[in-house]
């Protein structure tokens, strides 16, 4: 946080009273701070810059949002939950665990690359979020190791992947193999080659877990 | 580049001029320089601040180096540089194909995290080298992929490894996996776990290489 001050959040009190209509007002600054950003760049746009041109009162945003980062953290958070939903589609789907294994990477890529990045420009927020380790990937990283785990046991269950090695041991490796296409920073280094290097990783990961 | 003003770069005639004295000044002031921006920070240190620390003009800084950014670029070659001379070391030893790949791994996390970190905390001029995307990473990812070809192919011709998926697919597959230990933003995130990560990483792609 460089470029605006932080002012003191939003009482306990205020936050217990929000209601379905306090969460509706909420994901509209979210989006409309998100559309402003992507504009104007999170670290050039103060909170009052964008409550002006979202044409509310800066006191209304903190009503919401006790900072600019409690609002960066909102996008994140909203934008990862995309992410999760697309993963979650290939979870439920009626194919073999290898199957669901293999479209995890591509997709994963691909939402991520939509999401993270305008023209190819990667987003500085999520420049922002990345190199000062916001607390919005947290859930989204647990959510990812439990679909790994949650495949590899169906697999090995169905007789399809190796059951010698620990379980634990092979959902870390395959977790690490997925860092590359999940993080925004690693992504930006192959928006030319991500179905290439999503098709060759999967394929790998999926010879090694060969019975 | 935002704390400095980029000076004018030192003449053509001045850099053919250079000789093997000019060659270890140059490696003095990467010496120091590397010292000083750990310690005070890369950002906040302008060239005359360093000029000032190390007991040089400024103008003497800026014979050898046109910017901050240059002298920048110069430490990260140089930590680069050390760790492919360990990785180096492991190719020439006599181990199977498959040994030598396993040992990368930890090799490469372990160098990383003693050069890009100092006290568990993310060196800034590291930062700014990856979110700038600055070309000193360039012959780093080079020799990586060197490495990793000329391993795959020895196991290959020793009947180590499959033959069937295609050479490249599998290279490329197996760079993929070696970026969460090479990316210092990725190493930040694991600094507890290096060991388990890398034997997990390792021995999956070893899993995988089976013929």
């Amino acid at each position: 946080m460089t470029t605006a001050a932080r002012p003191t959040p939003a009482s306990p009190a205020s936050a217990g009273q929000r209601g379905p209509l306090d969460h509706e007002r909420r994901a509209q600054i979210v989006e409309a701070a998100d559309q402003h950003f992507r504009h104007y760049g999170y670290h050039k746009t103060t909170v009052a810059d964008l409550a002006k041109a979202i044409g509310l009162s800066t006191a209304y945003i903190y009503k919401f949002f006790s900072s600019k980062q409690a609002i960066g953290e909102a996008i994140c958070a909203r934008c990862l939950g995309e992410i999760t939903t697309q993963l979650r589609a290939i979870m439920a789907e009626p194919l073999s665990a290898g199957e669901r294994l293999r479209r995890v990477y591509p997709t994963l890529a691909r939402a991520g690359a939509d999401l993270f990045f305008e023209e190819r420009r990667l987003h500085d927020i999520v420049v922002t979020a990345v190199t000062e380790n916001w607390h919005a990937g947290t859930t989204y990283e647990e959510e990812l190791r439990d679909m790994v785990r949650a495949l590899v046991v169906a697999g090995r269950e169905a007789g399809e992947f190796e059951r010698e090695t620990p379980l634990d041991e092979v959902c870390l490796a395959i977790e690490e193999t997925l860092w590359p296409f999940a993080h925004p920073l690693m992504l930006e280094e192959k928006l030319d080659m991500l179905d290439a290097a999503t098709a060759a990783v999967g394929g790998l990961v999926l010879r090694s877990l060969r019975p």
